[in-house]
Parts: C-alpha cells; structure tokens; sequence
C-alpha cells in the first residue's frame, strides 16, 4: 500500500504549527510529510511591528525552519506557491510542482487596500521581514536626508500610520520610543517630527473594552501621537495623503512615509484556485476542511470561522491559527488511519494583549483587564509561548522576550 | 584701546587647530576669539568614507566643539556663513553678522562635478556627517528593497564609486568589507552585488607610487571590486550613469547608487566673497595671508599653496590644514603684538596612507613604503595623531581607533 502524502503550504503559525504536531503523531512509515515555505525561515507575524519601527531586529522575530522540523519527518521545500490545482490534487510553485494526498492550505495573509488609489503603489506595509526591514529601512532615510536639504522639509519627518486596529496601534506604540532614538541618531529636532494615525471607522481598536482603549489612545497621545478618527484615507500619493472631511471636502497630509495598517485578506492563491472564498478567506467546515474538500484543510489567515456568540468572523490571529493546526494534525492522523470522525474545532480564547510599546500595554487575560506594565508582561509571556508551542523551550531560550532588569 | 576681535569661520582641521592653539597662546586681555561653525561639532573628514560605508557610526567620527575649546577665552557661535564682506569687515552668517579686526577662512570644501549633468541631483557624495549618513542609509534602503520585489532588480544592488582618488578608494576599501555584512543582514546572494569604481584618469591614485597602487588595486579587485579606469562619467540619472567608451561612444552602467568621490572644491563663499581664487581656493601669500588682505588668513581646503619643487599644488590635506592653523595662531599672536615679521608656512608631509579597509593599506611615512596591517597600524597611527592635536589625549582615548585584539 502507498503511503499517503501530507502536504503543508506555509510555515506561519498555523502551518508549522501542523507540521511539528504531525511530525509527533504520524510515524515515518504512515505517510510522508512535506512542508512548503517562500523563505527558509518562520517569522513572527505578531511582533513585526516591532522590527518595522526599528525597536527589535528582525532576525529576532525569525527563525529558521530547519530548526523546529525534524528532518526525517517532514521534507521541507523552499519555494512559493502560484497556485493550488484541486482536481490534479497538485500544487504549482515558482520553481517545480508537488503532488498531495491531503493537503493544509496555511497560506497566510496579503495586504487588503481596498482599491485605494496610490497606496499599493506608495505606503508601506507590515506583513512579512522583507516589508518590516524595508519599511525600518525607509523612515531611517527619511530621517538621514532631512538635514542633507538646504530646504529642510519637516513633511519628511511626517508618518502617517492608516489603521488603528492591532496592527497600526502596536506600530504607532513603537514609533513612540523609536522616534526619540531616531532624532538623536539623526540631529532632528523632536518637536519637528509628526506621527498621525488616521482611521476611516469612528472609534480605536474595534472589540476592545472602551476603557482599555481610551487608556491606549491618552498614553499614545502622551507621546507625542495624533489620532483623526473618523476620518478616510482617499488616496495615497509619493507625498503623502488625502483624507476625507465631512461631506464633500478632502484634505492633504503631507508625509514622508505612509504605512497601510488598515486591512488584511487571506492569500490570493485561494482565490486564483477556485476556492469560494471573501477577501481570500474560506468559511470552512467544523473539522476545518474546505467546503466539498474531503483533503483540503484550511488553517491560519485563509480560514473564515464564525463565532456564534456574535455571529461574526472570529479576528484571524496567531493563537487561533495555532490552535487550528493542532486540530487538523489531529485530523489528518485521523484520517491517514482510516477514521472518519473528525474533531471539531472550537477556538479557546485565553486572551487579547495589545502592545503599547516596550513597557506599556492593554489587555484581557483571563477574563481580567489590564493595562501597563502588567499588561505588557502579559504580552511578552504571550510571545514567548508562541515559541514554546511550537520549538519548545529551546526556542524560547533563544528567541524569547525577557525584561531586562 | 579696544581689544582686537579674531574670528576664525569653520572647525575643520584648519580652523579648530588655529583656534585651540590661539587660546593657549593669546592672553584673554590680548584679544577677543570667536569660533563660528555651521554645527556644534567637528568631524573627521579624513574619516566619513567609513560612516558613509557604515562600518563607523559617525559619532565616532565627530566630536562637540565644546570639548576641546575653552570656553572663557573663544566663544563660539552656531551658524552659516554666506558671504565676507572684505571692506567692511563683517561676515554675514544665516543668522545673524559678526564684525571682525582679523579673520581666519577655515571653511573646507565642497563637491566639484565639473558640470557633469545629474551628478548634483543623484549622485551621493562624502562631504560631511549629514552626506555620509545620507549616504549608508540610501545603501541599505536599496538592499532592504530588493526582496521587497516581485521582479527583483540586481541594479538596485550596484554602487558605482565615480572617481579612483583618496576618497573614492579609500571608501571602497570600506564597501569591500561591508557588502558581505549587507548581505546577511538583508538575506541579499553576495553574488548579485556589484560594486564598480569609475575614474576618467588612466591610472587609480595619481601620485602614489605604482608598486603600491598595483597592490591597492590587486587587493581590492580580490574582494570583487571591479574597474573602469580611464572611463569618464558623461551623466548621471536616476537609474545609473552613462560612461564614455572610445570616441564617440556611450555605455549605460545602471546602479541604485551613486557616489561622486572625484572632486572637491574650495567653499562657494570664497568667490562669492569677492576673493580671486581657483575653484574656491586662494592662492595664499607665504604667511597664509590673503593676497592684498592684511587681516585675513586663509586655512585648509580653501588654501591654495605650490610645491615649488614640481610646481603644482600640494593636495589639500587634514595634515597640511593642521600644519597651517599651528602657523596662523602663531602670526595672529605676532599681529596683535604689533609684530610685524610674519612665520613662512612650509608643509612638513610626514607620510601618506591610504587605507583599504579595517586591516588593510597603502602608504608611505617616515620615507618608508608600506602595505597591509602595517599601514593599517599606520593610518590609525595618523587619525590618531590627528584627535591628539587638537583634543590631546583625553580625545585620543575618547575617540581614538585602536585594533581590538
């Protein structure tokens, strides 16, 4: 009898999450697994806005793969998937073609600009190291050329950060102990530097407790950071933006660097690949399966899970797409065995910390709010068991967050 | 009777030398010193090809103009200066004017591109602190770009060095040692980077001797440092150069850097001044006087002075900029003494070295002709020597380089 042949696409939380699950359950002899990755390396998703400010480097928020798959186990292949040819059961990448029996779609997320004219073009984004570097890399030659120009444009000291979900909150958290850093590296006067927060929905960091989020937006106001709520991003342009106000008018926000923190979408491989998907998120069954899939999985940015409580989308997270490849390692034994009764996934919540930067931060933990020092120690004990879960306490050893004393 | 008011304009080598000695050898009572510079601190010209490779942070290379003047014998103003008016004895500066009895011209150099079209506007140049840092950071935004690609540009990675003098080759030596590390910092093929030195003269470092420019070039060409010698730069665009070949021909060389290391200028405030100068250098009497100015030295870059032995111009050095602020305290402290028998200058070269890198060089002290870690020792031996001068060894200790064994 074959073997069957497991193929994950992806080595983000929930992918590798799969992978160093299956490698401890599956035996060599019960199917082959083969683990499929655009770089060598897993990065953190949830602490790039550190290395996008500049706050952390980013090979701290990476490691290699190599390091937490055991290689008799899972084969791993670098290369990027172009697309996902269903009836085939094979999989096209940029440099060759794999062919499955099961298959785990952990393709992750893209920028979702909303057809917003300019800012695919001209803002910056923190979706993977190569953007998170560049964007780090950008501010900083912002800052290096100001004092070059004998006309000296303060709109190049400007950051116009479009979001203030998670994302753009933890960035702008980091900008604030940033900026201080760079105006000294750079001779810049710090009155002279601007960051703004624009934000099209009426309120900061939707879901949150309203408490949590006015202690957020005082502290960043604190620091020098200015919020225009309620106000819409029109179009990004190599000088900065245009916003709506009020009905009929627009105005212009010169800024030397633009980030776009507003909207992700699952991969556009599911799309490109038939799959019925919304923004590149597939609404999957209880067991994780794609809908009519007997061998497709979905896990991580590309799964769309209702929470029946409020009957809307669970966020796609780091802790859930790790939960959810726990299942489907669960699943996919299951099935490789012969057994048909699939567990059903249910997300358990443990808690949501949102960071204000390095010694600041807001959250619920189990079932409890919090908010500075507490919180952000909450938030580092949250990373550090992103690791654990998955490399174990080796990895946290070597790519944990500790308070130095 | 008033006291006479010596104001010395620029703390490069030339002008902070004149005024460190000034204060130790004119009494307070004597006359009034003030120190006028566009920042509040020196920096080692002779250093910046190593900030603008990024190999030395450029606070290494600078130091506050506080630390090494005393404060109750020179005061020191922060400013521009845009224009000497000769008649009336006033230096307008861009915020505000100071009235003189004797003046010191210190105010070093700028770049000189000849008139060659789009040099200005896209080519990088290692003037001073802000140029250089301008400079590393433009470089590594090209390097953290490239991965950002979805077709990715080798261009992006090609530094075009233009100009196979002091500086230019001094600064590759730099780039040789600081590519790999680019490289893994940007998870860039070392392969792909190119690094190519353009000079319009037939032969690299003319007036060095051959065997050790032969070395130099060997040593640099190991490192993969590629030549175009007797290749003029007829433009510079936004995508690259275009060089002379032959006759009539033109090549496209494209770069995401550009680095004009091939020619400076005395400053543009000597000719906008009224002075009668060659490319803002003044052809100084043997006291370092101004030709028909009885009260105006003129220090460094500025400078011009014959070696009457082959009957051209010594090149303006740190060295020679030193030598000459040692001789103009000496007859400002003459002058203000009513003495009117004025010291001759005569430069005293005790050595050349060029560096090649952190252990690397070329050079020539002390009569002897040296290559490798010696000149290595050597040149820092020089730079050493250079912080000694001015600051004394409590500069040395704080700013020195020292092989770290």
């Amino acid at each position: 009898m074959k073997k069957p042949k497991i193929v994950i696409l992806g080595a983000g939380y929930g992918g590798l999450m799969t992978a160093v699950k299956l490698q401890k359950q599956v035996g060599v002899n019960e199917a082959d697994i083969v683990l499929v990755n655009k770089n060598d390396y897993h990065y953190e998703t949830t602490w790039l806005h550190e290395a996008s400010a500049g706050t952390l480097h980013h090979d701290r928020v990476r490691y290699e793969i190599r390091d937490v798959i055991d290689r008799h186990k899972v084969e791993f292949i670098q290369g990027t998937v172009e697309e996902i040819k269903l009836e085939e059961k094979r999989v096209i990448l940029d440099n060759g073609d794999v062919m499955y029996d099961y298959l785990v779609v952990a393709l992750g997320a893209e920028p979702e600009t909303f057809g917003i004219k300019g800012l695919k073009e001209f803002a910056f984004s923190i979706v993977n190291v190569n953007s998170a570097r560049q964007l780090r890399e950008h501010i900083e030659y912002q800052f290096a050329t100001y004092n070059t120009e004998a006309e000296k444009r303060e709109e190049r000291l400007a950051i116009v950060v479009g979001g203030a979900g998670f994302t753009g909150i933890e960035f702008l958290g980091e900008l604030a102990n940033r900026v201080p850093e760079l105006c000294r590296e750079y001779d810049v006067d710090y009155h002279k530097v601007k960051v703004i927060c624009v934000e099209a929905a009426p309120m900061v960091l939707p879901g949150f407790d309203p408490e949590l989020v006015n202690y957020a937006v005082a502290q960043l106001e604190k620091k020098g950071i200015e919020f225009m709520i309620g106000t819409p991003i029109k179009e990004c342009t190599p000088e900065g933006i245009i916003v709506g106000k009020g009905e009929d008018e627009v105005e212009e926000i010169k800024a030397g660097t633009v980030v776009w923190a507003a909207g992700v979408r699952g991969s556009s491989v599911i799309e490109k690949s038939g799959f019925e998907a919304m923004r590149g998120r597939i609404k999957v069954e209880p067991d994780l399966r794609a809908p009519g899939q007997e061998d497709v999985f979905i896990v991580g940015d590309c799964a769309l899970i209702i929470n029946e409580e409020i009957n809307r989308p669970y966020p796609p997270t780091a802790q859930i797409a790790m939960q959810e490849g726990e299942v489907v390692a669960r699943n996919l034994a299951a099935l490789i065995r012969n057994k048909q009764d699939l567990e059903t996934f249910t997300p358990d919540i443990k808690g949501t910390v949102c960071s204000l930067g390095e010694d600041d931060a807001i959250g619920v933990a189990f079932g409890k709010k919090m908010v500075g020092g507490k919180a952000s120690f909450m938030k580092k004990m949250i990373d550090n068991r992103s690791l654990y879960m998955i490399g174990g306490a080796s990895l946290v050893l070597k790519k944990g967050k500790f308070n130095v004393l």
